[in-house]
């Protein structure tokens, strides 16, 4: 799948992500309505409504952008219906060409973790049947309990021509707490890099590994670092846009040959049209306000390249 | 709900939850059969069959422990049907009087836990309405994001009258390769305690924190110096028999009031029927079977003591 989306970036000429994070306030009244008219305000509304948003957004970035990132808490928050929404999502996404990346920041111990990889990467054993669950191309997995709990996914990826995303270095304020905090005269998200290096030595594609990481895009120099230290590893850049990253913090998340990294914006995008730079679109438009959204972005980054 | 989790330990004289962790090797036959006949060897089917054979156990053990800890992968595994299995294991728990530890291990940053604590400890607005997900009454979470992804569950649990259980050192044995490492002389999960502490004071029931960690058991030394440190949290211990951990080991755990802890067990009393030690009871006694094995793991604890 590793290869699948460096095919899919370098055709679109875009090291973009999608973010589809479809918090209620960023849908369009007209959307609601329709959905709280037909199922009430319920959870099932609730699920429709960013059902329908999301739909409209895939349509207008899918010949674009190379990929998606669901994030799951923004469905799991509706219960049932929304995890049914973020099903038809992955779904249709796929169905449209994107690689999807389940934002799920899952890890557990050695079986639990393995249910999870099942769920997102795998399939799941019944009897004699074994089924694809959430389905997702790639899942974002927590390094904090160590290896036992991250090989279950990279087995699953492997067996299933998927891939995983570890937490390295996340773009929140915060997270230096923990991760920035010294060890052997080195920061832990460092050593956490490197993991990350040696378990995708093993785990090739071409020239890629399909054992990636996460690190914010507001920490452009830690990027650097860790850009040199994981080679091979593709980063997955959280916090443009939005959380504050520009076009020109990301230069060194990429290496030499142009790839290497794939720059998420959620709400900069799906909710382009409440900014005052789209507000031109109107509320129907707002999936032509996420497109021109994700251009603007895409230009940014290919400049700044 | 740390207030009556307490009363719960105390009146049933045991500090033991019992982990729901429903893998379907564990599911006697007779159940299987009967949930595939009607539903089909499908994700309905294993769905139904994980429930079935939840609601037997707690039917089983909910006047002898006072609570249960679903273990979300494993319902999770099976996609949407796996999870109303899941939130009718936590409703129909509740119902019987336990209180119910969602074993999450969710954290992302800031508006994302935030979705995450609604889903699980507080409620989600809709429109004019806010509605409970599947509130559990306590939810476990990943610290590697640092304090913006634990504050949105402390809030959730301070509005909601719930808590939360944050993953200090966990019982696998890869636990050690990020949560060991030294900094400033003391291992991570030192600090990460010394989090847990530091958000718990601020957030207290009458004695004790609704602010706790989790703490393996198969790390007893560990466990005595993050006793030390975090007095007022309430320690999850998991890695109990299957994983290792004896009776005598728990000691630590305790403070001198003999609260302060609370044991899980899963595989050990869910399957304890697939065990030699209570073959006697057979497949269709297998709640039998987990009562027995329950009430043996509440003397070993109590004599231990």
């Amino acid at each position: 799948m590793i290869e699948k989306l460096i095919e899919g970036i370098k055709k679109k000429n875009a090291p973009v992500v999608v973010g589809l994070d479809p918090m209620l306030g960023f849908v369009p009244g007209f959307i609601k309505e329709k959905a709280f008219q037909e199922l009430g305000e319920t959870l099932e509304g609730a699920g429709e409504a960013i059902w329908q948003y999301n739909r409209g957004l895939i349509d207008a970035v899918a010949d674009i952008v190379p990929a998606v990132k669901p994030q799951i808490a923004m469905y799991e928050q509706f219960g049932l219906p929304g995890l049914a929404a973020y099903k038809k999502t992955v779904d249709y996404a796929k169905e449209k060409g994107l690689v999807v990346i389940g934002d799920v920041k899952r890890g557990d111990i050695g079986s639990t973790s393995a249910a999870y990889a099942a769920a997102h990467l795998g399939r799941v054993k019944i009897g004699d049947h074994a089924f694809p669950v959430f389905d997702e191309d790639f899942a974002t997995v927590n390094p904090y309990l160590g290896t036992d709990g991250i090989k279950p996914f990279i087995d699953a990826a492997r067996e299933n021509g998927k891939g995983i995303f570890i937490l390295v270095k996340t773009s929140n304020p915060s997270s230096g707490e923990f991760q920035d905090r010294k060890i052997d005269g080195r920061p832990l998200y460092e050593w956490v890099g490197e993991k990350v290096a040696e378990w995708g030595a093993f785990h090739m594609g071409s020239t890629y590994s399909y054992v990636g990481a996460v690190v914010g895009a507001t920490y452009p120099e830690m990027g650097k670092v860790l850009r040199a230290l994981m080679p091979k590893a593709y980063i997955l850049v959280p916090g443009y846009g939005a959380q504050g990253g520009r076009g020109s913090d990301l230069v060194p998340f990429f290496n030499a040959d142009g790839l290497g990294a794939i720059v998420n914006s959620s709400r900069g995008i799906i909710a382009a049209w409440q900014q005052e730079k789209y507000a031109r679109f109107g509320e129907k438009a707002y999936a032509d306000a996420a497109r021109a959204a994700a251009l603007d972005m895409i230009d940014d980054i290919r400049s700044a390249l």
